[in-house]
């Protein structure tokens, strides 16, 4: 406990974000091994399937870990998944003291993996830079405390808070660096949803494009390998199949009728019946399944009326508003559809970041309870 | 010419600074008098009618000046106005070298002041920090330049963008550090605008309040004793003259008729008739007759008509957006009554400042040509 367990865990996390946009459904991970001080071991979970963080530090650090500290950002698995559980890989090199970040926040196993290296004689230590360990994951602890995805709303506006002309016209609101900074935070998701208004507006496929992540390639390749599902809501399957969306690989439809589901099936794509009130899908229903099918965060790229549906519900996790130095004026379309009337009814943010992004500047606002 | 020379100029830039709230209709001045590489004497100007900030820093020198560099944000005047040219006053005082910041923007009399320097044998020098000199005094120089002010339009508004909820009910959307940033503004300028909308919502008096101000006491008081003109634009005279506005002191009204001229003078205001299109005031024309006037700043706090129409009419200089963490929702007053039907009509804006005040922000965009 003290200055070096915060430096060794710091640069743990460091490595840990390095699976910012390939871990998913897996939570993003790093572990550093430090024998005498210095720095024998270093990993990172890359994806899903492969080995943990542990396991890559481990090997790098061969004999040297025996005695040794381990810090992961994580508490090491006890449970035998797609790997072997990680705690025992611990014990077996010899460990001698462990600290993790944060305990696994899945309530039915947290600490169990800590308690397994305590049976087998190693120094537990939990709750470094613990903060931090859970903002980087804050999606997966979620769905595993919630069951429940974390929800990114992305939406680019005008100075004046408008998101399209009246007639829909809304191409090339931002500029190109705010278009990179979208195509990370798709890459990062695990799912991109957006609505019928969208898709048949700008002709949108809500892919991710390796050439404008703006990320190294090792990243890069990460990226591309392990797309966000993307996802469809629909009540009234106005979006054609021929639509770039589909022509763009498979996908899911949240759509308040299923009986044309084998029209989609045959197109490659899913389609989900979850009717809700007012002829609308049931956006909380689509949330719990999105997260049953390993969904950490879902990025909502949509226009006012879905946006809004999202807000008003408070299914809202965070905003990210791209805010361009423009005037679209007063005919034109506002950022979320969402009648109030008196001001003790609006919606109180938090305003977290403020950043320029190229000539645009990038807003993250939270929710306020 | 060489760091020291841009290290007194700055000098005398924050000298100047402090004539912000109180200088008006004169620009804000500051001179250094630097014998030796040392400061001997510095002054800046208080006030319209008081002595020039190189009296002020010559009287501080005394004999000391003799031989010295003398540094003024602004070329020394030549003219015998409400005081003597200091021109006259550097070369009694037997100073061997002026360095200005900028040259006089009064096309009659620029350059007038530093010939009769040289003249008299001093070495003159201009152009020093010119670009920080003229943006302390844009709107002097605005004035003298094009015989218009400077006009900083100020909006408060939600992240969505919107000013007050449907039925008008707008007050506290940004929290007491931003009103306090509002104080500073209107102690700033020469003049404070605003529109009926406005006054019949709030029962606004758009008075400069000292306690709120956050300034030190000689500030305050120098800002309380030098108040702006409160201007109102009321086309059709909808304001009654026992409004809140009227009775904190004498105001100047813009209106399309004229014919109501005895009973505002009655009350201590002025009426001045400027009717212009579509029944409504002739904006540009009044500008024109404040610049007359000796307004070097006008700050407009209006609703969205008004705000509106001076951004239709390209009137703006600079826009500054308080912007409180909260949806106020789509129905929801706009920022601006602006309509434009095609994204090739959006203003475009560039986005030069961007602070927290407080939990909200302030935005300071300038329109681009």
């Amino acid at each position: 406990m003290g200055a070096s367990d915060h430096g060794f865990m710091a640069l743990a996390l460091e490595l840990a974000r390095k699976g910012l946009y390939s871990t998913h459904p897996n939570p993003r991970v790093g572990c550093v091994i430090v024998a005498d001080g210095q720095v024998v071991g270093e990993g990172w979970h890359l994806r899903a399937g492969e080995p943990h963080a542990e396991v890559h530090a481990l090997r790098q650090a061969g004999e040297r870990a025996r005695g040794a500290t381990a810090y992961v950002t994580l508490e090491p698995c006890s449970h035998h998944g797609r790997t072997p559980p990680c705690a025992d890989a611990l014990i077996a090199a010899g460990v001698a003291r462990v600290v993790a970040a944060m305990q696994d926040p899945n309530p039915q196993v947290a600490g169990t993996g800590l308690a397994r290296l305590a049976e087998a004689g190693i120094a537990v230590h939990s709750g470094v830079l613990e903060a931090e360990a859970r903002a980087l994951n804050a999606g997966f602890v979620k769905r595993m405390e919630q069951g429940l995805p974390l929800v990114r709303v992305k939406l680019a506006m005008s100075l004046d808070g408008r998101t399209a002309m009246a007639s829909g016209e809304s191409q090339w609101i931002t500029g190109p660096a705010a278009r990179s900074a979208v195509q990370r935070l798709r890459a990062r998701s695990s799912v991109v949803l957006s609505g019928a208004d969208t898709l048949l507006a700008d002709a949108a496929r809500l892919t991710v494009r390796g050439e404008e992540l703006g990320l190294d390639a090792e990243l890069t390749d990460l990226a591309v390998a392990r797309p966000p599902l993307r996802v469809l809501v629909d009540g009234r399957l106005r979006v054609p199949l021929d639509a770039p969306f589909f022509q763009a690989g498979s996908t899911l439809v949240a759509s308040c009728a299923g009986e044309q589901g084998e029209r989609y099936r045959a197109g490659g794509h899913e389609l989900l019946a979850l009717p809700g009130e007012g002829g609308h899908v049931d956006l909380r229903r689509l949330l719990v399944e999105l997260a049953a099918r390993g969904a950490n965060e879902v990025l909502v790229e949509a226009g006012p009326r879905l946006a809004g549906a999202f807000a008003e519900q408070g299914l809202v996790d965070e905003y990210q508003l791209f805010v361009a130095p423009k005037l679209l004026g007063s005919s034109a379309r506002p950022l979320l559809e969402l009648p109030l009337a008196r001001m003790a009814e609006a919606k109180a943010l938090k305003i977290v970041e403020v950043r320029a992004v190229g000539d645009d500047w990038r807003i993250i606002a939270v929710p306020v309870e």
